[in-house]
C-alpha cells in the first residue's frame, strides 16, 4: 500500500473497475443464456429514488399474473419495504439488500434466483436501486431495460444523466397525472430523450390513475 | 492483471476505495481549514435527481445576496444548465462537470475554486450530483450538509437511503405545495428521518410558493 498523501490513484482505479465490469459482463452473459434457455423474458427498471418504479411494477405484475407466470426481484440499500409492497400483486418476489452498494450486479441477481426454477417462469422483472448514474454500467442479463423518470423531476434529466438513458431500451415518463401541477413540458422532455437516444420508445403513464398503462402492457405482451 | 473469469475482487476494491477516501479526507480537511481561515460558511446540498436542489438554491442565493457575499458551485455529470439557472440569482456560480463520476470529490471543489479569492466571500454553496447514495462517502470540507427530499419521492426515502441522511446535518422536505396532490404523510416522513438520524433539524418548504423559506433563511443567518 502506498501511504503518501497523493497516491497515483487513477490507473489503479481504472484497472480494478475494468476487472469488476469484465467479471460482471461474463456473469450477465451466463444469466442471459440461462434466461433464454428457459424462455424467460427479463426486464429491468432503473430510475431516481422515488420515480415510481415499485408502483409501476405492482400495476404491471397485477395485470400480467392472469396471463403468464411472472416474478420480481427488487433491489434497495436497506429495508424490504418494496418486496412487501410487491407481494400485494400475489406473485413471487424477492428483495436484494445491497447494503452500501449503489447498484445491482449480475452476481446479486444470480444469488437471488437461487432455488427458483426458471422453467416455471415466463417473465421476470428486476427493480434496481434508485440511482440514475451507477446502474448504467452493470449488465444484469436482462432483455429490456426500462428507464423511468417522473414528471416531478423536470424535463432535463435525460441531458443530465445521458449514460443511463443511452443504456436503456424504453423510457417511461411516470406520474403523468401530476404533469399540470408541476408544469411539465412533455414536448421538451421527449425532445431531450430523443437527443440522447434517437428512436427510443417513450411511454407516458400514471400507475395511480392507470392512464397509459394499457399501451405499455401491449408492448410487453408483444414481447412475451 | 488477472484474466481468469473470477479474479479475487473484493480485497483489491476495498484497498483502492480506502485510498481514494483517505486522499479525499485529507484534501477535504485542507479545504475546511482554508474556508475557516477565510471565514467562509460552506453548505453542501445532496438529493435525488429532480428533488429541487437548484430551485431551492436559486431562492436562497437571491435572498442572501443583499446581506452577504455569496457564491455557488454546482455539480452534474453533463450540461451546465444549473449554472445557467443559478446565474439568474446574480452571484458568482461555477459548474463542475463530472463526466461519469456519480458524486463530487474534494479535489473537484478545490479545482473549481481556482482564481476565486475566498476572503471576498461570506458564504459558499456546493450542489452535489443528484444521487442519494454515493455522495455520502465524500467529505467536501463543508460546514453543513443539507439532504433534500421532495414530497413526490415518498416518505420512505430516509429508511431506504440511511447513510446519506446520517451524514447530513439538516433535512429539507421540498415541493411541499404538492403534498396534498401526492398524499404525502408528513408525520411518517418526519418519523422516518428521526429514526435514522435522531434530533435532525427538518424544514418543510416550497421554492415555488416560497412557503417555509423564511424559517430556513433564519437558521442560515444565525450560522453566518
Amino acid at each position: 500500500m502506498n501511504n503518501t498523501p497523493h497516491p497515483p490513484r487513477l490507473p489503479r482505479l481504472i484497472e480494478v473497475r475494468k476487472n469488476v465490469l469484465k467479471r460482471n459482463d461474463l456473469l450477465a452473459r451466463k444469466l442471459r443464456d440461462r434466461f433464454r434457455a428457459a424462455s424467460v423474458f427479463v426486464a429491468s427498471l432503473v430510475s431516481s429514488p422515488g420515480a415510481g418504479k415499485t408502483a409501476f411494477l405492482e400495476k404491471t405484475l397485477t395485470a400480467l399474473r392472469a396471463q403468464c407466470r411472472v416474478a420480481a426481484l427488487v433491489g434497495d440499500l436497506a429495508t424490504d419495504n418494496d418486496a412487501a409492497r410487491l407481494a400485494r400483486a400475489e406473485v413471487p418476489v424477492r428483495q436484494i439488500t445491497t447494503g452500501t452498494v449503489c447498484h445491482l450486479e449480475a452476481e446479486m441477481v444470480e444469488r437471488a434466483l437461487d432455488g427458483w426454477n426458471l422453467d416455471e417462469l415466463d417473465c421476470l422483472f428486476i427493480e434496481n436501486v434508485g440511482n440514475l448514474v451507477c446502474p448504467s454500467s452493470y449488465d444484469l442479463g436482462e432483455e429490456m431495460r426500462l428507464v423511468l423518470m417522473s414528471v416531478t423531476e423536470g424535463e432535463d434529466k435525460p441531458l443530465k444523466y445521458p449514460t443511463i438513458f443511452n443504456t436503456a431500451d424504453v423510457a417511461i415518463i411516470t406520474k403523468i397525472d401530476l404533469a399540470a401541477a408541476v408544469e411539465f413540458d412533455l414536448k421538451s422532455a421527449r425532445r431531450n430523450i430523443q437527443s440522447v437516444r434517437p428512436g427510443m420508445r417513450v411511454f407516458e403513464l400514471s400507475a395511480k390513475t392507470g392512464e397509459g398503462m394499457d399501451e405499455w402492457l401491449r408492448l410487453l405482451q408483444s414481447r412475451l
